[in-house]
């Protein structure tokens, strides 16, 4: 499983991230969100868009990495940190790895599709040629019932 | 590993995505091509573009996919079948995945980053919610062979 290291900072950054989860929730998507963060600077945030851009991609983490890439002008986001709230999936664990971030602090895990020490742990598999170092469970509480209420609240309304 | 299982069509479709690994070869890019075709009709077409781009995000499924998505107005690729002339990676295959592609038809094996039955079979995976049909191999040698040329012609051009 993924270590604990926590660094001064990833607090600060994770409830960024945690803004951005609810801007998600404002608009009715699965609040996830995501900042990136290099040289103590955040240079990308995003949340889920998958309803709102119907589109299957539009997840928090690879949002965030298209626009880091776009801000910095290149593809190897080396030196940055990808906060997120909850632990990535096949999809954005494989994205992490391609841009080289080089550390992935996440919330909550994902025990039915996460791929960051759930299911399988892909950033730290050595076949890849990159290996972020990753830091999960911070805030992990605050992260996962943003998400327990947007479902809760999800099914009171078909009830309703 | 994944069946070998080809349909009539398969193999027309398959050439469209070498057509546009060739797109990718003219202007310098790791020659990978893909196509997203429902109804027997190509929806999408997009190849390798990370360089160009400078997205690490940019290959060519993901642009597929997003493509198509676009096309049809809605996430869910639903009857859509997805040719590509490598064996997808991690990021790609969990796309594909998240998509609900109903079949994937690659055709060189990546046994270095592979995800679809190299290192690891991300759509055989019973834990995620959609399972894609996939058929592998197809026009292999033709794939793997532009990806060949490519990288030797890189590496004579270093020595020269």
């Amino acid at each position: 499983m993924p270590t604990l290291e926590y660094q001064k900072d990833d607090f600060f950054f994770m409830r960024q991230a945690i803004q951005e989860a609810k801007r998600a929730m404002e608009i009715d998507e699965v609040p996830i969100g995501a900042v990136i963060v290099k040289a103590d600077e955040v240079i990308a945030r995003a949340h889920n868009l998958r309803e709102t851009l119907q589109d299957a991609t539009a997840h928090a983490e690879l949002l965030a990495i298209r626009k880091a890439c776009e801000v910095l002008g290149t593809w190897r986001l080396e030196g940055c940190t990808l906060y997120v709230t909850l632990e990535p999936c096949p999809m954005c664990a494989g994205a992490v790895i391609l841009s080289r971030v080089d550390r992935l602090v996440f919330g909550a895990k994902d025990p039915k599709g996460g791929a960051c020490g759930s299911l399988m742990n892909l950033p730290a598999d050595e076949r890849f040629n990159h290996r972020p170092k990753i830091a999960a469970g911070i805030m992990a509480d605050e992260c996962g019932n943003i998400l327990k209420k947007f479902f809760q609240d999800k099914r009171m309304n078909k009830k309703a």
